[in-house]
């Protein structure tokens, strides 16, 4: 057995969260991701805190399986060196604002030029054409276009935004989509192609109630309970907790109200029947909420429940989901190695999110991250370059500011 | 030019979101689906509401481009047809409860007795393995067991869930990865496979947070406003009306000061830096929403700050979206063909949204959706049968109830 894109070199342009994901996810099934960075600095992304053992745990996830290296776009030597690895690459991945790589002569015409099969993917905010390609887009804007935060919140607030960077990590998987299809595609035919990814389509797409717009229907949203079906949402429990139930079946239900000790409203008129309990939500939610604040500690109710058969959880905070022993048993939480500067910071390695999605014939390898310029030699070597030539150009492009 | 998949067969069981939404995707790049139904009802997404002629809008988007054939999986001839369609396919999915596919004799391994180069994608609540794997589970619940409920909302207030299934929408966007994957895998190796898809993993992978497991941090909810970044949130304007406006940098916290006719916050000590800002932030939210709250339509002051470059935009409601030049203009949006039963309704068709993804080689292709059981015949005569044993099998499951 071996990881599906073995055999694949990724030259990465990528910077911040989007683009990195999803060359993370390339590099987690085996392909070859060369991560192209600014000297000294670096992608954005190694300066967003929180820091361990010197490293950024967003980047070091963002980064795990690549080899970094600091190229100077700017410098003629360091677009000689890409002229040189171009040929050597299956895919580019970049995520700059439309027109950037066009600057760098790297836009996807000239890359043809040297590569004529290459598959060029290019994730940005809005996408390469149209009238907002040149706009400027942070992942909140794309939230707010896509109609998804107006569907979030309580009907009587403002629009809440996911606590998530929700349009970045969505274009991530869009874009690891997008090229394990064109992978496929030249596989049996040998040609490239470019691929336009955008985090605005890409949260479009995950909005159902965009395709009303010809119908008189306005959807927007309806708090932390289900437009349509009920009980299924977050109940509030004691002194702040929360559970989630999702009962909206009449079977469920039924079951629910044995289970609360509450037989009656079994056969109550107001909730015997999926439309009754609609109408009489708020009835449905205080026979909820009176049993689950019942208890000091909403662990109680939420096992009796869960014992009962009733689809129920608990709002996990972040720092404890992986602890979760469901996930430890399925290889979905991984011992990361520390990059060179965590390990004389004395950290040998940090506990993450492993693969999500399992192969039984190609099992993703998650491997350690590249900290910055860590592959310098090695990949200028394999660029031609000796170690001498390698060097100095590591020293000149260090010694700038 | 041709769509990526053309040529590949897909016997498609799912039901409901997750897994439908994969195979569209799937149907989209030119795959061959098969939507194999339960006889007269369906699959249950087309009980969903609202509807359009007579079909659920949501089915429609989830049913585009396949073909749909009732076939009852508890009789022997139903299990017989499915037999003889195993051999022309390049992909199985399904999304039942672990084990269901087992009781009718469609397991991976039993499928991989017939085809042994199957790539067959289960897609499930919590996964094929580990200790929840027997347990039902709702998009809700992958949500709260993710930790992304508990990073949404109002620190004062309970979790709030998103307004749209995100669970099932990034399980279909991680089958459709994996599947893309798997059959770029096949076409260099002839190997097929089992992909095991979790929407409670999906929705892990997409929280940076879970992976400050081992540090004292313990991040929670910090609701319309960025936890280490200012501005950078929804912003309270007149009469309920919101603004996203993004701009954390000091270059455009000075623009924005400008824009806003507030000149002096440039050089006011308790904003003239990040952090400054973060630790002032009702000040910067004050100031703002000030400014916003001075027009009784949101749409001027989001139009001053946008003529000066700052990243903002309005919370756009959902019937609104599919209007937008942006999307129009990429082709994001198209016209669906209506199914018989809609054009019996006198519809012809139905704008939804369109492909998101832009491939210059392989473009997607939206054909219409199938209704329940258009291509019975069609479908049966593949499988070898003649039209009159078709219709025979197709009376007897019809008279079923």
């Amino acid at each position: 057995m071996s990881a599906a894109f073995e055999g694949v070199r990724v030259l990465d342009f990528t910077i911040n969260l989007a683009g990195p994901s999803a060359s993370a996810i390339l590099a987690d099934l085996g392909a070859d991701v060369i991560k192209i960075e600014r000297p000294i600095t670096g992608d954005d992304a190694r300066a967003f805190g929180p820091f361990v053992g010197g490293e950024s745990i967003t980047s070091l996830w963002l980064s795990r399986g690549k080899r970094s290296v600091e190229i100077d776009l700017a410098d003629p030597e360091g677009r000689a060196l890409i002229q040189k690895l171009l040929p050597t690459a299956t895919v580019v991945i970049e995520s700059f604002r439309p027109g950037v790589m066009k600057k760098h002569g790297l836009d996807y015409e000239s890359v043809k030029a040297v590569k004529p099969d290459i598959i060029y993917c290019s994730v940005s905010a809005n996408g390469q054409t149209g009238p907002y390609a040149p706009k400027p887009g942070y992942d909140l804007q794309a939230q707010g276009m896509s109609g998804l935060l107006d569907m979030t919140g309580e009907p009587d607030g403002p629009p809440q935004r996911s606590g998530t960077v929700l349009g970045d990590y969505v274009g991530g998987l869009n874009a690891w989509g997008a090229i394990a299809t064109a992978l496929y595609h030249h596989a049996k035919t040998g040609q490239g192609q470019h691929l336009d990814i955008s985090l605005y389509e890409g949260l479009v797409m995950l909005n159902s109630m965009v395709d009303y717009v010809d119908l008189d229907l306005k959807p927007t949203r309806t708090g932390n309970h289900h437009p349509n079906a009920a009980p299924y949402g977050i109940f509030n429990g004691h002194g702040g907790q929360s559970a989630i139930i999702c009962a909206p079946s009449d079977r469920l239900w039924n079951k629910l109200c044995d289970a609360m000790q509450k037989p009656q409203l079994k056969t109550d008129a107001r909730f015997n029947n999926a439309p009754a309990r609609m109408d009489n939500l708020p009835g449905v939610i205080d026979a909820i909420e009176g049993f689950l604040k019942h208890y000091d500690d909403i662990d109680v109710p939420i096992k009796i429940l869960e014992d009962a058969g009733i689809p129920c959880c608990k709002s996990v905070s972040s720092h404890q989901v992986l602890e979760d022993a469901h996930l430890v048993a399925r290889g979905s939480v991984v011992q990361l190695e520390g990059t060179a500067e965590m390990k004389e910071n004395g950290v040998q390695g940090i506990r993450m999110r492993g693969p999500w999605v399992k192969y039984s014939q190609t099992p993703a390898v998650m491997r350690a991250s590249g900290g910055l310029g860590q592959h310098n030699r090695e990949i200028l070597n394999e660029a031609g370059l000796s170690d001498d030539q390698a060097d100095a150009l590591e020293a000149k492009w260090h010694a700038k500011k």
